[in-house]
């Protein structure tokens, strides 16, 4: 069985991983030959937006999917007329616009921070000045590991800021204050059968993601997180794995926004779930029956961004889980993780701690 | 990092696959282009007797070693030139003669079952008419999964079972009476330090191995186990994975032969252990510091065998994890195997029965 994937970096890289001893064997569409999937399957060289190269690739395989929101919605959808697409091309759509996003998430009654579109400048005026500072202006399309947005403080900022990210259609948002930010994968299969993974919780550094630890435990959270995830899915016919990103507040749960597959905080189900996050994405969009979600003990992962730690000193740490990506070190780039697993919660923490403070840079 | 592996078989592919997240980019060498391996690495195509295939592959990687112990060993010593070898080419040339290894056996005080050599026609008369019989007759070389080896009951069969094996130069063994067969691994790294993976029990069918189920909980045995282990690592220098299988008998184990590599018996330390043999083999051949070898909860692998399964058969079997080796179907072949695990034993074997029930082929 062949499955097409559009995007060939670290997650495609743990697709193809997971795909191989299933016997799915995995090709890619990436910019760069030697992108990081390029270790487990054939990768066609070609633009994410390209719609001739990713209708290419979809008539090579069976089933055609993504690894990445930022692609061709027109070409996706199209490849339909030639092999099985998962998720709906819709659902992509949705997660590369943040109005769009939000406001779905609106009609299926989860709660989101309140905002504004700013479709065109003069919607500027929109907001009062008087307004509760400060708020969080986002770029609809592109943002990614906390590019395409800044904060603001006061409505004198608002502009500058506005034009400073390119005057682009944005949101402007209320400052939510969370305690923590939580996230939610969940897997759909074609039957509309559905599994969760327990909460995780992540700490970003930068706006990009450093640490996840799971599971985070509240039942009525975990609840809460489900339900708005199955509408989404429900939503959509969804097929493949879709993760939430929350935020942890007083009142429960707010909606942040939603990536259509897999996701860092989930790096962890490799070795602390029974069904990874990668082999349950491609189980689903194969048609093959889902995997189990039970965790095992609690896990913790660690992101290396920037530069790669001396390999032998993270090894020699007892149980730690190296995942190398194979990509060149450049400035807040993500490299690779570490997991940890441990059946005691205490103890993983503190392990943690210790890979933390081992991996940083001695001049950073 | 580049690795070179004599053999690119579904050991191979495991390997390759345990290279990829730590960064390891793992070469082969195989007869065939398609190879399991094929999948993870490149294949470079020739026999694993060619001299000079192997000698060229070793001038590609950093480290050289295998995954198969019938190979040229003249030229994986000769590849010292070129590149670190390992593990010692003196070891793989023990386990690829039976009569080298178990007098190797008997001179590191590793008990092993009574033998003599056959090393021309007229050594059978050094076989007593009277002694006990059955015997087994095994050639010294090339047998594997059962092949090159054959019951003798009587003096009289024994003539016939040696010109049937092809006069070649063999053994003839005490048929050992034994309740069950277990295997260990042991992974030395180039300092000396070694680490074990707990017994393994091991059932075969028609001589080709059926299931492993770990760990075989027994600390004497352990201990005597790794004593043996112990005592082969150390006497070569060893570096690398290595595995022994002993029978366990009234009088405690007895040694039968040892593979100089990764091995079936050990394939559930992917998903039943810290770090899985394949990772810590590499791990030691490349200079790495050990894994962690120790077991979550138990593990029970059922190798595929002559054919495949239906998958999705077996992926909705819970908690089951599937391994396709990439390999067309053949009788006798191993073609990809199963891993499940539990915390208890009890209901590990339950389920591993009930998925051997759900595997076997309708008119098997």
């Amino acid at each position: 069985m062949k499955v097409g994937i559009v995007g060939g970096g670290q997650l495609g890289r743990m697709l193809g991983l997971a795909g191989i001893p299933l016997g799915i064997e995995c090709e890619f569409l990436d910019s760069s030959a030697t992108a990081p999937a390029a270790a487990v399957g054939k990768i066609h060289v070609g633009q994410l937006d390209d719609e001739a190269a990713i209708l290419s690739l979809a008539q090579r395989v069976s089933t055609l999917t993504t690894e990445i929101e930022n692609i061709s919605t027109a070409a996706f959808s199209g490849a339909a007329r030639y092999c099985s697409v998962a998720p709906r091309p819709e659902a992509v759509a949705a997660a590369q616009d943040r109005l769009i996003e939000k406001t779905l998430f609106r009609q299926l009654g989860i709660e989101t921070a309140p905002f504004v579109a700013l479709s065109k400048p003069g919607d500027l005026d929109q907001v009062s000045v008087n307004a509760d500072w400060p708020k969080i202006i986002k770029t609809r399309r592109l943002g990614y590991d906390g590019r395409g947005q800044a904060v603001v403080r006061s409505h004198s900022e608002l502009a500058h800021a506005y034009k400073n990210l390119g005057a682009v259609p944005s949101i402007i948002e209320d400052w939510i204050g969370f305690d923590r930010e939580l996230s939610l994968i969940g897997v759909r299969d074609r039957a509309g059968a559905i599994r969760f993974y327990p909460l995780c919780e992540n700490v970003h550094i930068n706006g990009i993601l450093s640490t996840t630890v799971a599971p985070y435990d509240d039942s009525r959270l975990q609840l809460q997180a489900e339900t708005s995830v199955a509408r989404i899915m429900n939503h959509f016919d969804y097929v493949g794995v879709l993760t939430v990103e929350f935020f942890h507040t007083a009142g429960g749960l707010v909606a942040n926004e939603m990536a259509p597959r897999v996701h860092n905080s989930g790096h962890w189900t490799i070795e602390g779930a029974e069904t990874s996050q990668f082999e349950n994405h491609l189980r689903a969009v194969t048609g093959l029956p889902l995997g189990s979600t039970k965790v095992r003990g609690c896990a913790a992962m660690l992101n290396l961004v920037s530069h790669m730690p001396d390999r032998p000193r993270v090894l020699q740490h007892e149980g730690v889980h190296l995942h190398d990506y194979g990509k060149s070190a450049r400035p807040d780039r993500k490299l690779g993780h570490c997991t940890l697993v441990d059946d005691d919660r205490k103890t993983l923490i503190s392990r943690l701690e210790a890979l933390q403070s081992l991996i940083v840079k001695p001049n950073s």
